[in-house]
């Protein structure tokens, strides 16, 4: 896929330019001094030849058709050139100028005109508004950024362009970091995310896909993609715009329409996705899965010539939920016999400030070689007698010889910078400065590792009365209303086969005791009248009524009430309503409609553990049994579901059950834009929804 | 104080060596090589002279008395030297050499003997099992690290001394940071963190003060000197071992006991120390402290030429409670007068892409200008046109004209360098190369700020009868108990005037209504018997005992049950009690006595949230009514104290007390080594203490 973006046989820079102040000099320069391998055409009708290539006037006038346009030229001319691109035949274009979407409504009429005319000359379109693109393999280089990048195993999209031109900067500075492919994405006109995880899935150059993205419009597309591709390799991402404040930034920037931060963190986590809080741990965690195997369990080991950072790395990996191996005796045993009598030959192994780089060699062989040991961490600080290169080497030797992942953290930079390159250029064993992101590093492979693994979701299907559903909607929509009634509520619970209290109109005493006598004792007596709204105010209400002879005292009563206090209204009668016992746990299932990816239906339990202290947690739907089992071990109060000061559990699988109907309920009507069930009582054995509160799209 | 260890006239070197293989070499390698003024005697028998400089065979030989002596002699031998300098009359020696407290049993002996030595002789000192100091004002060097820092405001005190090795090599990098002074604490035989902060307080040399830390032993004076030190100058703390993994570390490396996770915490908040996570942020706010005004408010402006990093920064200031200044129309108008249409006149203030220094000098100046503006964050990505040094000199510049802090981000390496060392040479403005991380700058100095203007804890005296409290220790003691019983806690809050059930003993049915009278109505009625724990279950009990009547039936029908059912038991009457009302809040106050730091109080709600949710906060006694009240705030569920649904408030004041009782009893009682209030029952108006559990020191 995007083969004519990646690997082009000839490409035509449209607004090539021999003035080297201009951005269309500038590509064409990096094109050429990337030692691109096919046919360069500079499109510029005032030249007949720039840095050494033809120029055309136009790319209709070319000998060929080129893979490749690259548009960067004024807005203006964008519409005319693309034109231009299409009649030629040209699959594949990037627009690098900008003066579209991010700049106001006109802009966003001329973006709107491009991807038009892309559509209808079967152009895929890379921006506008957008650095270019870098393939470090074919080689080709079509930014307007200073340099190349080193060539490595990282394919790198960006929404921002800018932030790009920082990351090849930071990367030119040595040979730590190497890059595939680095795709500045803008606008997003037709190119997005998807299309690019799609085409890097198979791409045996790319190791690991990072992503920097202000929004994800098509979040539920997304989603889908994602996880296939992160089956095959990680996908690490920074979303900006996560707080209120960066969302208002992003909306002024790129305009991008920002999810809630609670549906990314659950679109991320069902679609195996990889979710960086700062750029920092973006870039540190590909340097990880760039550059070394993948994690096969938590436990790692530590191998330092400093006490204090062996403790401070021991410090994170636990704070990370990472635990430190227990060597096998065998080996503690032998590293004893090497190693001087004040050092530790238990986990952290403290090598002692005066190790040599034998000793290390030693102390890292066994170490990695102990079957408890997933993954190491070599601690180096610059002592007096520390041999830096050769303990770089002996690190890399080491790592050479195992299939486990082995971090640097060689602290410090005058000194240490040699053995950073060494360890980077001739072994791939990525360094990091403080003991505390190496563990990161590691966690971050521990969660990379859990979301490739995680099975697919298997979404059930419960029966359920659609057809009823939909007419309680139609009905509402003929009526006008978006809002859905109590009666309405309780017929699209049990369209869904969810558990609501038992309750029958009755419209004469004889009625309410033969409901009564059906439901079964006690019941609960309740005014039914459209004109009183307040039951209780008026002694509308009566409980736990036990038998025949207390109903039937309670129809009287309560309907002698009514009309004595309202008089004139219309009465029904009363409803006789299942009385349910004490000691249920308040749930809450709710979903509201994210505007990127769909239904996200939330769990937490009621009163004031949703409403003081926010413990709740969410998926987008549909999700499965697992992913709903999940749920409800993710709110902090979990432990009150499995019963605390002697209580028995609760039952987490009627729990499970209604969270499935209402992904389910939710999935099939997407006009239902919000819900809610508060509360859901939950006892030793059922789940009962006491009420509903449900806003269907007015569209 | 402690001048003779950083401004010694004359240094002698026990140990010093020809053989630059040797630390003894190094160490006075070093002090040459540091430019030294004054006077160096390398102690060495064997030897005329070393590195030019005369060597004695013995302290008590050098022709002076030196300020300092500085041991790097095998361990067998350090006794010997420190009385050789002590019968000299140095006042000041830092022991380098390793092989006591850290090397077991054996090396504990010998420090205990060299501190005894020391005490003898009247001598300072430093270590042992350290790497030595630096004073890099006076100057002089006399560690065995290689090389000697840059000079700068930084003060850095090591209880790793591999680590200050790592820093000293990070620091020789660039001119980026410097350091004033260099300490490694070793084994803190006698100085320790508590004798530098005294020194470092009114040091002119140094800004801030830096430590790394394992353990503070002695934690109450830590406490108090941190105080107030850091009302002066900021100290910024790493402690390590802060997880049990960590711990375990901790106790095998140096011996150190580490107090608990949560007794840090609130030490170093009731001391003004600013804790950082990691070694990355403790010199991140290092750099902000030593070479920035401190932020006067949280309002924070943005100024960058790439909107992608404006918004990750947006972010970070809002996950960092920090706030984006809103700029004054004035200031936005100016702006855009100067500024290309598509930029973003209003915070972030995006000078766009193509942003050359006169633009960003511009855009730098008037938004620094602006009232609402406290300080900025100035990102620069290295795109096409960007003149990287010039706009290093424009943020210079600004930065020189304006008392508010100013941080950069230029991000990348290879281009970027040269403006970050343009930056930090020549205008003192710190760089950090993501956004994030100079967000989050700015957030410790706002956390600095706000620990250094908090107001002293004015602790409050109740009165209080602390021999009726001693007198029932006295008793539990002399019946060799460490627990306290029922009644005797009821004592001790009665001692502390905090209010308890009422409750009196009644041995007849007219005592009872006597007592009932005096109490009030409604009243609960306790057999009263040793023999009997389970009164319930002998019908023991009776509640809401409304008049003097069924006062009368419940004394007669409790006392018959308990001779009916268990026969022979010796019944002293009932315990008539005050009804307490319904719709109490439950609470818990606590205290354990932490190793380092003593007593620390603990605050929660009682049942589920402490149990299940483990959602409690602390503070180390004594403290007073502003920490009382703050703590309130702290836990999650607080809203909850508030009243929620529609609730009233419950009263706090009347919680505060409670625990500033508590805060008095526990230090009033040194031999309290556990207790707590659980329930303490809390109503619209008043709170009352219905059980407590008080466990005693078995010393």
């Amino acid at each position: 896929m995007l083969e004519t973006f990646f690997q082009p046989k000839s490409v035509a820079v449209v607004g090539a330019s021999a003035n080297p102040d201009k951005l269309g000099h500038a590509v064409l320069k990096n094109a050429v001094e990337s030692q691109y391998k096919g046919t360069l055409y500079p499109i510029n009708p005032k030249a007949d030849t720039i840095l050494g290539w033809k120029a055309y006037p136009s790319v209709q006038a070319l000998p060929e058709v080129p893979d490749l346009a690259v548009v960067v030229i004024p807005y203006p001319q964008v519409p005319a050139a693309i034109e231009d691109c299409g009649k030629k035949g040209v699959p594949s274009v990037v627009i690098i100028s900008a003066g579209f979407r991010e700049a106001g409504m006109e802009g966003m009429a001329r973006e709107v005109e491009v991807i038009k005319l892309a559509k209808q000359y079967n152009i895929r379109l890379i921006g506008p508004n957008c650095l270019g693109l870098i393939d470090a393999f074919t080689p080709l280089n079509v930014t307007f950024a200073t340099g190349t990048p080193p060539k490595g195993p990282i394919a790198f999209m960006s929404q921002s362009g800018a932030l790009g031109t920082a990351i090849l900067d930071w990367s030119m500075a040595g040979s730590r970091i190497g890059f595939s492919k680095f795709i500045s994405l803008g606008n997003k006109a037709d190119v997005s995310e998807i299309d690019l995880m799609q085409a890097l899935v198979d791409d045996p150059d790319s190791k690991v896909i990072l992503a920097y993205s202000e929004g994800l419009p098509n979040g539920q597309e997304f989603m889908r993609v994602a996880r296939e591709v992160s089956r095959k390799k990680p996908i690490v991402l920074v979303k900006s715009g996560v707080t209120a404040a960066g969302s208002r930034a992003v909306s002024s920037h790129t305009g991008s329409l920002a999810g809630s931060e609670q549906a990314y963190k659950a679109a991320f986590r069902q679609a195996g996705v990889l979710r960086a809080d700062n750029l920092e741990d973006l870039f540190d965690y590909a340097l990880g899965f760039a550059y070394q195997p993948l994690l096969k369990g938590n436990k790692i080991a530590i191998v330092t010539n400093a006490g204090g950072p062996g403790i401070l790395c021991t410090d994170a990996l636990e704070r990370a939920g990472m635990s430190l191996a227990r060597l096998e005796p065998e080996t503690t045993k032998k590293l004893q016999e090497f190693l001087p009598d004040a050092a530790s030959a238990a986990n952290p192994v403290d090598v002692l400030g005066d190790a040599m780089a034998d000793r290390y060699r030693f102390a890292l062989q066994h170490t990695i070689n102990d079957p408890n040991v997933d993954g190491m961490i070599v601690i180096v600080t610059p002592q007096a007698m520390t041999e830096i290169a050769a303990t770089a080497h002996a690190v890399g030797a080491v790592s050479k010889l195992t299939d486990k992942p082995i971090l640097g953290c060689f602290m410090g930079e005058f000194r240490i910078n040699e053995a950073i390159d060494i360890l980077a250029e001739q072994y791939g064993v990525p360094n990091f400065p403080f003991p505390e992101r190496a563990a990161k590093v590691f966690a971050s492979m521990r969660d990379y590792r859990d979301l490739r693994d995680a099975p697919d979701a298997k979404i059930e299907r419960f029966e359920a009365d659609g057809s009823k559903v939909q007419s309680v909607f139609d009905k509402a929509k003929s009526e006008g209303r978006v809002t859905i009634g109590d009666a309405e509520s309780r017929e699209i619970l049990s369209a869904y086969n969810m558990r609501i209290p038992q309750a029958e109109l009755a419209a004469t005493a004889d009625e309410a005791v033969a409901l009564a006598d059906k439901i079964g004792y006690p019941v609960v007596l309740k005014i039914a009248s459209p004109d009183i709204l307040h039951k209780t105010d008026v002694g509308g209400v009566k409980v736990n009524l036990q038998n025949a002879s207390e109903v039937r005292d309670a129809f009287d009563l309560i309907v002698y009430r009514a009309q004595r206090y309202v008089p004139g209204a219309l009465i029904w009668g009363c409803l006789v309503q299942e009385m349910l016992p004490k000691g249920g746990l308040e749930i809450l299932v709710g979903m509201n409609r994210d505007p990127q990816f769909g239904p996200l239906v939330t769990f937490g339990l009621g009163g004031i553990y949703v409403e003081a202290l926010k413990d709740v947690t969410f998926r987008v739907a549909p999700f499965d049994r697992k992913a709903a089992m999940e749920m409800l071990g993710e709110i902090r109060a979990h432990a009150l579901i499995d019963g605390v000061r002697g209580q028995k559990p609760y039952d987490k699988e009627a729990i499970v059950d209604t969270l499935l109907r209402i992904s389910q309920l939710v999935t099939d009507f997407p006009n239902i834009v919000e819900m809610d069930i508060n509360p859901l009582m939950v006892y030793e054995k059922g789940a009962v929804a006491l009420d509903m509160r449900l806003v269907l799209s007015s569209k």
